[in-house]
């Protein structure tokens, strides 16, 4: 394989989507394409480990299934974003146009105006391989029933721009959801059901008009920070598990994020005083609002915002305060299972 | 990228298994290594579409985590299987040395044995990459603590070995949890964290029995299969969700399996006579076994082995029978959620 250039294609598995690192090897210039929120600190540890100079960060479209790390990436690595000029994204620096050229090193990347599964989709050409977005899937392609999408363009996207690419350019899209990594334009052309040079466009547009595609999960959340490059969201701390209706979350997932530090939560102790203090002690940072009138007192009086964990010895009681907090109207709550006896268990700190 | 080679990466999400596909464009001779039982139609499709000569299918070692497909795709493709002479299975075609090699065309796949997370582990060089199995993981390494795993031989196999290659070549491991799809010996040397250079033996010990990993979900079912290369698995037609302790499936899954044809489950339709002859008619295939007596009659004089998918009207009665088999001792039964009722609004074949 080519040793001159970077490469690097990462997989964020609850979107599928992948975010590719390309890079030039010499001048160590390099981009980052389709980045997404969920795996900013992965990327951003790695970026760092290949000791890279990113310069630019592009989204080949306004993703509807999850959310850019663009505007976060840039915060903190300086380098530019880009989306296509159509995309009206005020946010981003570089408004790309179809065939615009950005160079790494002596190397270049160039951008293709690909419409159709959104009016203003973008596909990127480097060396050999194009990153072809929701434009053109591995035996697919994303779906043209929102977001301005256009069966009719996007046919003629695949058949008159990236079909035209040489036989053997790899094909790197936005997703996968059977475990492929990359395609061919050789393959695609041959093989992919709905866009194979066999088919006519009359036959593309039976396929897509038959989809019924549900609506997709995320989007509602996804439109509008994207539109906001990813930045500005007040994102939930913590991942829950839901248990009998109950968020729950585990000591462990706790501790890692308190060791981030700058918790955004409150941490409230249900039990009683003499617990707080006893024998199991509490955690730092903890505040003791003890179930019943003391507890319903605080919540009553406190934003339905704001982020709670609750802790009591066991588990039991902070499921209570949870399920409480719920019917209170709190959206951003959890239940910490096993309580402070798994958290000593574990030897996370506490108050000594 | 280098454009006389084939190369695919394909990954199976269960046991987050990375299955290759190399080869030599000009002679289409191609190899596989570490394929999957779980996508043996993707890949065998796969390889139909890549028009390629299949001559090697390679493992890395006998997997604990997964079954493979070497087995069925030598049936199926009449390439040879192969893995290290040290592995024991009688099976394979080539009982591979360290150092042996292997033509594709003018290119050539070379072993390196690579012991430490089993006794018997062999990695592959082809190219400028190298496939390490589960010897050097991305950030990671393969668990030594089972299967005659020697943290010791791990140590010098990726210090002594893989660490010996060139900088640039690429790492391909057999798995990744975290979304990553390659290495390079470099970043490995620099980076991993229990394997990277400035580690001595005594630190990567020290982290090695510090693990404690749990025993691994599906080894007892994938050594004794992958000891006789996946073959004679007697492997259940579907994968059912649980609902309320009963297992279920859907019909577009039952449609699916039965257009492969030679169904090995039994479809045994729980309704009234009428029903079964009435408007919503019934599957071909099914046979009328009566809720009530019928049925338990029946079930109580059957195989417990047998594979039975359960089918009524709306899907009710189906999971009472589904049931019943449940506590009669019955391992691989099924529910058909939705019923006729479903199965007619999908407008699959009915017996007319």
């Amino acid at each position: 394989m080519n040793t001159d250039i970077v490469f690097f294609q990462l997989f964020e598995p609850e979107s599928s989507t992948y975010t590719y690192i390309i890079g030039d090897k010499k001048s160590k210039n390099a981009a980052i394409i389709d980045p997404v929120i969920e795996t900013i600190e992965r990327d951003l540890n790695f970026l760092k480990e290949l000791d890279l100079n990113l310069r630019y960060i592009f989204d080949t479209h306004v993703h509807a299934d999850h959310i850019t790390s663009a505007g976060m990436l840039r915060e903190k690595l300086g380098a530019k974003t880009g989306v296509s000029s159509g995309a009206g994204v005020q946010c981003v620096d570089i408004n790309i146009e179809d065939g615009q050229e950005f160079l790494l090193g002596d190397k270049k990347i160039k951008a293709v105006a690909t419409p159709g599964h959104t009016d203003s989709c973008m596909s990127y050409y480097f060396e050999g391989v194009v990153f072809t977005g929701d434009t053109l899937l591995i035996r697919g392609c994303g779906r043209t029933d929102f977001q301005q999408g256009s069966t009719e363009k996007l046919f003629h996207s695949v058949r008159e721009k990236l079909f035209k690419l040489p036989d053997h350019t790899i094909v790197y899209p936005a997703h996968d959801y059977k475990g492929f990594t990359s395609s061919t334009i050789e393959l695609e052309k041959k093989y992919n059901p709905r866009l194979k040079l066999e088919n006519d466009y009359e036959t593309f547009k039976k396929i897509m008009d038959e989809l019924k595609l549900a609506y997709p999960k995320k989007i509602d959340a996804s439109l509008p920070a994207n539109i906001k490059c990813g930045l500005g969201l007040n994102l939930p701390s913590f991942k829950a598990n839901i248990n009998n209706g109950i968020p729950e979350i585990s000591c462990e997932e706790l501790n890692a994020v308190m060791k981030k530090g700058n918790p955004k939560f409150q941490l409230i102790d249900v039990r009683g005083s003499d617990e707080f203090t006893g024998e199991l002690s509490h955690i730092e940072g903890a505040k003791l609002k003890t179930l019943g009138p003391e507890l319903s007192k605080f919540l009553k009086e406190l934003n339905r915002d704001t982020e709670i964990v609750f802790v009591c010895r066991s588990g039991a009681r902070s499921a209570n305060s949870t399920n409480e907090a719920k019917e209170l109207g709190f959206k951003n709550i959890y239940n910490l299972t096993g309580g402070m006896l798994r958290w000593n268990e574990l030897k996370y700190n506490i108050v000594k």
